[in-house]
């Protein structure tokens, strides 16, 4: 099961908080598990890219639906890589007609949306497997494993903010007692393509062998 | 011109205020205005939709950048069509990194971003023309009312939140008096092309006969 692209969050029927996820990584991570021999389902917020075919996806908007898909088609998966980018903070109130302007300052408070990828990693059974991803814009190696342990993943990908909505990516990827394994640069399908890889043999291989390629 | 799709206001590297417009009604105004013989240039916000080759396209981000790219492009155009839905409110503080979760709530202040289509109102010259839309949840053609006569435009094109990222519109067409001269609904295509109609009647013809079709 693979999370991708990014969540809104509606203040009002008009305005939503959001980022630029493009839901590029999700779908490369897809592609390279199908040509490994994977059924994928992909789990993913409004975007404007094609996933493959072959991939089952299940769309949805915000992060509170893109939870309880994802827990209730993690439960058919051998394991679950979080590269959406949900959106993390929603609107205490929601209003049901479009806020009107008044000139004045709107004060929003925000609160924070449930967590996709520690949900996953903290209801995982034994066997199954969570690979995060971690967007930082400082501190990265430190904040990736820090999420790493928080959420309960397996691995974890470290990728900056020039990742959002590009073409390529430079990622660090760190097991999970937090050492750095691999670091790859280039097209998000390359980078796909390597993480798989380390996945196929890290976490796939050891589960007794099943879903093996070839 | 045409100013047209949403606009972004970013709190953080990653994080946006936006809304769902998808640039549609903009492409399809652009493509009525090519066919009735005008130049047109399109000023508009991140979106994912192609623009008829012939107009010239003029990318922005936020609704300060629309603003700015507005006001240097109108000086050249006869009218303006705001069909764009610019962020209306940004955060009064933007945070260089990005904002880390602490599970305590955020508060957020909001202020207004500038209206581009009330300062095209107030800074047009003589025989120039703005024609503004109106998307209200309820009190629609009220509210309509109420933005032509502040944003100076003349006329008003007030549509419901339907309209968002949509294939159809259903429209009313205000004149300067606030008289509703027209009631379209159907595709956008058909709509924008009933709106040009209106347009070219109403305010190109009146500008002694320049950049009439034909």
């Amino acid at each position: 099961m693979i999370t991708s692209g990014p969540t809104r969050q509606y203040l009002d029927p008009v305005r939503y908080l959001s980022n630029a996820s493009s839901g590029r990584m999700g779908a490369a991570l897809a592609t390279a598990a199908l040509e490994l021999g994977h059924e994928v389902v992909v789990i993913s917020g409004p975007v404007q890219i094609d996933y493959p075919p072959r991939a089952h996806v299940v769309p949805v908007v915000s992060t509170d639906d893109m939870l309880e898909a994802s827990q209730e088609w993690f439960k058919k998966c051998d394991g679950a890589i979080g590269a959406a980018a949900p959106c993390d903070y929603m609107p205490r109130f929601v209003e049901s007609q479009k806020i009107a302007k008044t000139g004045a300052p709107l004060t929003l408070e925000l609160i924070e949306t449930p967590d996709v990828v520690a949900t996953l990693g903290q209801t995982k059974l034994p066997g199954q497997w969570v690979v995060g991803f971690a967007l930082e814009t400082e501190d990265r190696r430190f904040r990736a494993t820090v999420k790493l342990e928080k959420k309960h993943c397996d691995l974890i990908v470290s990728n900056g903010p020039s990742a959002i909505d590009s073409l390529d990516n430079h990622v660090e990827l760190l097991d999970a007692a937090g050492d750095v394994v691999a670091s790859v640069h280039g097209s998000k399908q390359q980078v796909a393509d390597v993480l798989l890889d380390h996945i196929q043999q890290r976490l796939i291989g050891r589960v007794s062998g099943t879903k093996a390629p070839g």
